[in-house]
């Protein structure tokens, strides 16, 4: 671990002068993508990742050429948290995905049989950029996105979420009418590192890749047989295992067979579909993909049972090419920090207005008795990181709430205010000398400002 | 709190003594019931209040005979644990409430417009009886009855109670059609002592009344609230304030006014209501509860929009003149130990098995970091009375699981271990001066055997 933060120890600023660089000969010749490769797409997000890498430049700028050793432990986590906040408020475009060859890739998201997508990744920072960057889904589609160590989600809670989402159709027809013959998809993203798997993988699964994947696995599978099991009528559920590479972003999606079932062994990786089709033209790479995913899943092209998991399944790994295209050329085939290079720790609810790879870990959770193994995690990472430059770890307390409900701006900041008391308690040993530091945040919903919690908001809670 | 100890200190041996000299005595002369007094269900309700007596009463027997101090600390509470799992498991008849004057109560209530009721109560154990006793609702009606401090539930966790039910009704009909025209009803219950309203109130408002009525009046606007701002299509459900007087179990019914608003000063108080209809004839007495409910409604005695919810305050209303008389009959006009009298403190999820005054003080909740300020409140009432007997207070750990969910054990007893551990830690000083002892236990649902959590079960917990 420390190794790895020596490492990466001043690779912020140098990766964005790289990034710069790569930019302007990326724009002057993309004759070298892949033939899928949206490069539009790939180029508005590069310009996502610069803009947040140029945030934080300046202080890692400001750090390196400060003598005072104070600056370097709380006010330096402080300003992370700053930059940090403020990137979220900018409200950076994030429907660059709406389209997918030309469709609203949502309603052909529907179209194949999906009328909501749950995704949960592991807290690991080299995965928040899941979602817009490696699987580049729109965001209308996504339902919920909450990110534990070692995606090891709460079966329980993603019931509850499914009801949640069948309540909206069944009543309100949103986003489709509950007799729309479409389910609730719930994809699970472990993560492994192919050059370096004893080291660079995932910490929550002792760098195991195939104790991470069958780990998920079977939550997903307890989480399909829940639903199958407490609700009648032939309520199901569709899942789905990705696994992915954080050398190149490049992602392993293990395809369900006719009945549903996946293989921890059983994947098509793209990697090697990247190889494969990146010399054909556009069509025959296409049907290369429906091949792969098809003779994955043990079934003809044409079946009519698995179609529409086969479609997503192809949609996701064309997407993904354009990702693994991009690292190509902007990285030089990989990422040069392929460890771990996170600036800050997000606890509470997820926070995806921020995509990119590395930026933050992110351990979703109501109260730290349950997420403190997670939290553990995040911190033996980024002490790893933080500690050798004698600064403190950033913590962010986010919580949010519903602004339409009465009340609960004040019920968001109470509980707000326990989690960072709660995480100040765990950690009061490095706290106290000046290595870790914990700021706390409620929001209204999307596109809302942060508002900070006030050390009172706790004080002032009343039974009224 | 000590000079309550004191008072009951030996209380539960001679009350059980004396109820079975009551018992037989209004066996034999019942005359003297209110006429609008279930008499048999109150003497099955009183069978069963003395057999949860007996079975604890062997104890203090033995703790008063004991000479050694060990047994008085942690044996003694484990032995309290014990004694009350096999209460819990012994499966009394709850469904003694099922008719309504010869009607099924759960058609009746259905007819008058609300498909399931959730009830909150304070935590505190003199309403441990609220649901078969004070209320005498049938269980097949109650969704959720869970027990805060204060009363003060959780507004986001209840909207997600409400759609849970909601859902079940679309999909499966379940316990009526969605279309039918009927409500989700939420009780919220306080309490209050009429003789000593300073001392004997409620602990987490201070021992004001109003206060403790104005909160939880608060709360049930905000969930109200909270349903119609997020759900379309006028989703709305309806809210019931209650109190009780723990001197002798009469209710206040904040009856709600034609638009659905209650106040704290507005209500039909059972123990007036007692006097005033209890040399009437059977239907006079029914028209006059009717008579008060509407004129505290405010609103004419055919007025049809208020119709279901002044149906349903007078059924409380007069349920709870069987409960007012039965103490009348068997305590002499009201409870000989007014203040806490409870056995045992039970954490986390709720249990409603062994319903009945006093026996035990109930805090619900997923995680000690919320609900610890609850605990506290509990711990110290308990500490109260035990302390002075050199005993332990005895706290279970209750988690239900689903039986059917694959997995689902295995995290309940996790979730356990975890409420157990976050006890441990926070009332470590007690514990290591055999104060506080606690054990855990989770459940496969109603009727299944209470299985102990071993302190193995955290220490397996993997990612898998």
């Amino acid at each position: 671990m420390i190794a790895t933060a020596r490492r990466g120890r001043f690779a912020h600023v140098s990766q964005a002068a790289r990034i710069r660089a790569a930019t302007e000969q990326a724009v002057s010749a993309t004759r070298g993508s892949h033939v899928l490769a949206d490069v539009s797409l790939s180029a508005a997000l590069r310009r996502r990742a610069e803009a947040i890498e140029s945030a934080f430049a300046g202080l890692d700028e400001t750090v390196r050429n400060s003598a005072e050793a104070q600056f370097r432990s709380r006010l330096a986590a402080s300003y992370i948290l700053g930059t940090f906040c403020r990137l979220v408020e900018r409200g950076f475009d994030r429907d660059l995905a709406r389209f997918s060859d030309g469709e609203s890739a949502e309603a052909l998201i529907h179209r194949w049989g999906f009328h909501a997508v749950d995704i949960t990744p592991c807290a690991d920072g080299r995965l928040s950029g899941v979602v817009d960057y490696i699987l580049r889904v729109p965001p209308s589609i996504v339902a919920f996105r909450k990110s534990y160590a070692g995606a090891m989600f709460d079966v329980e809670e993603s019931v509850r979420n499914w009801e949640s989402v069948e309540l909206r159709r069944w009543r309100e027809a949103r986003p489709n009418a509950a007799d729309a013959p479409t389910r609730y998809l719930k994809i699970g993203v472990y993560h492994y590192s192919g050059s370096d798997p004893a080291h660079e993988g995932c910490a929550a699964h002792g760098h195991d890749a195939e104790r991470a994947a069958a780990a998920l696995l079977l939550r997903l599978e307890q989480f399909a047989g829940a639903i199958e099991a407490t609700h009648c009528c032939g309520a199901a559920v569709a899942t789905l295992l990705v696994g992915v590479d954080t050398d190149d972003d490049a992602i392993r999606v293990h395809v369900p067979d006719a009945s549903g079932r996946m293989s921890v062994q059983r994947y098509v990786g793209n990697r090697e579909l990247y190889t494969l089709t990146r010399d054909l033209a556009r069509e025959a790479a296409k049907d290369a993909i429906r091949d792969a995913v098809a003779a994955c899943a043990g079934v003809a092209s044409d079946d009519a049972t698995s179609e529409g998991m086969r479609w997503l399944c192809g949609y996701l790994l064309k997407n993904n090419l354009g990702q693994v295209d991009a690292v190509k050329q902007w990285h030089g085939g990989a990422y040069a920090d392929r460890g771990h290079t996170e600036r800050l720790i997000v606890v509470g609810d997820a926070i995806d207005d921020v995509q990119t790879r590395n930026v933050f870990f992110q351990a979703q959770m109501d109260t730290l008795e349950e997420g403190g193994a997670d939290l553990d995690i995040g911190v033996r990472i980024l002490r790893g990181l933080h500690e050798p430059r004698s600064s403190a770890v950033p913590v962010l307390v986010h919580v949010r709430f519903d602004a339409r409900m009465p009340g609960a701006e004040g019920r968001a900041r109470r509980r707000a205010a326990r989690l960072r008391d709660a995480i100040l308690t765990r950690y009061a040993s490095l706290a106290g000398r000046g290595l870790l530091h914990v700021e706390a945040v409620v929001r209204g919903g999307d596109g809302a400002p942060l508002l900070p919690v006030d050390p009172l908001d706790l004080a002032t809670e009343s039974f009224a």
